[in-house]
């Protein structure tokens, strides 16, 4: 199995829906040449959403025009629905990701579908992909959210998440992204439910997303790849989160997984002293945010390698 | 393998030796009694070291009285030498901790012996326990400190560890507490090490210590859990930790910890309504100190089962 993981920085993303400062284009993309300068390979740059609901990403086609000039990097965006993704198409990337939920009332809370009928949706976007003859150069990645778990419904049965990832490979996903959304996963549901997905779908990159709301975030990755995932999304400064949880912290903090990840042993391709400096930049852009990690403030083990 | 796993609180001894508020005795024995309430089975409740260099712990002998009351209770203490020991068994704890460390460079700047010199003053305190007669009814831990590595020295040769744990061991040690004093160790190395000792001392408790300075705290508890450590310390609140690291936030905390394994499917024995209760009691007892733990902000899961 390969020593090799792929972090997924999703600040740009998933943490800019939630901030209070507006963050000018140019700063987004110095933060994404910055963090390809740091070796990160993999950026969800921006999100191709309604800019009347989402100002903050009225910029996404052209945040998305500077990342995909980036050779070294795979620039991915989120797209809700069918419009999104031809948005996000239309802008030139090469790596598209959409989201259903694994629990109904979370789906329908949400974006007012079922599971199924997201899923439907998803199908549309494949579709979409083959009618442009895009098949072979866009990759598409389909997360599954609340998938450890909901707030609104509870637990969700661990056969339902292998039951919908089942159907968007067969629909044609490139990768899987496993989500805890609301922070209720726990290390041994973390083997149980993506062993299995790395077993049953062999072909198909599988992606864990972890949120820190209860302090799992690591311990959740650490899990994760000890079963043979390679692919793992998190923020700088843990940005971001879902909203509606109260007192929530957001996203694992994506410094200390990549210090956790390099000190097991795994090659990240990071350089952690050039991601701190971006680091410093973000806190510095964005002074009114809340911002986590443990690794910028205690700083690297002597006997760490710098690279 | 036991499902069972006994958690240590140990706030009253390692907490306290950096707290800014002195705590009354009073205050202590109530956290004392509401822990045990809360299902705590494991407290390390004091000190035994110079009054004059640590007046909070001037109260040790009626702390462990209180403390050796509770019938559910294993109360135990630390003591630093040989002097500490006899007052520890003297005040008729029936649990003992003691500690040397695997960097020779930490054993000096710490206790100005070498860890073979501290290792002795262990053999001391074996023959002193024998001497009196109480081999059978007090059982001695000891810890080894720095053994996932050192700010001093740097890495700490995996075979020294457990050369050192085979003399303690041999030496008549009922546990071995390994500990990760500066928060170097990840969850490879800590299942490497934890699991060569479970491997290679059946006939005795591994226990692991482990701090959240670089915030892989849980995820080397989780590690440890997995390759069968059933033993851990950790302080509510997350008080405590190396004074000498800058920076550095302590112990791991032991709310957030008693969740996760909880959640994970180990019995704790622990009531998380009851104990987050009196982690409420202790941030009020002590307002000058920063208190970590994700579990009383974000609450528990509506999952979860509450006891």
């Amino acid at each position: 199995m390969s020593n090799r993981v792929v972090l997924r920085e999703i600040g740009l993303r998933d943490g800019m829906q939630l901030v209070r400062t507006d963050l000018p284009t140019a700063h987004k993309i110095e933060w994404i040449e910055e963090a390809v300068f740091a070796g990160v390979t993999e950026i969800e740059v921006t999100s191709f959403v309604p800019a009347k609901t989402f100002p903050i990403f009225a910029d996404a086609a052209h945040v998305a025009a500077a990342a995909i000039a980036m050779p070294a990097l795979t620039a991915s965006a989120l797209a809700v629905n069918l419009r999104g993704a031809k948005d996000a198409f239309a802008a030139g990337l090469k790596k598209v990701g959409y989201v259903v939920s694994a629990s109904e009332a979370h789906s329908l809370a949400n974006v007012r579908r079922t599971t199924d009928e997201a899923i439907g949706e998803f199908k549309r976007i494949v579709d979409h992909r083959a009618e442009i003859g895009l098949t072979d150069q866009i990759s598409l990645s389909c997360g599954i959210a609340t998938a450890f778990g909901c707030t609104l419904q509870g637990d969700v049965p661990r056969h339902r998440v292998h039951e919908i990832a089942g159907k968007l490979v067969e629909l044609g996903a490139d990768e899987i992204m496993v989500a805890d959304t609301v922070g209720y996963a726990n290390p041994s549901q973390v083997e149980d439910i993506l062993g299995e997905c790395i077993e049953r779908f062999p072909g198909v990159s599988i992606t864990g997303h972890f949120h820190d709301t209860r302090g799992l975030g690591l311990a959740n990755v650490a899990a994760a790849v000890r079963v043979g995932v390679r692919g793992f999304d998190g923020s700088l400064g843990g940005l971001g989160g879902c909203p509606y949880a109260p007192g929530a912290t957001g996203n694992v903090n994506f410094e200390d997984m990549a210090f956790m990840l390099r000190a097991m042993g795994f090659e990240t391709g990071i350089n952690l002293d050039r991601l701190m400096a971006l680091r410093r930049k973000i806190g510095a852009w964005l002074p009114e945010e809340r911002f986590t990690g443990a690794i910028l403030r205690a700083g690297l083990p002597s006997t760490f390698p710098i690279s």
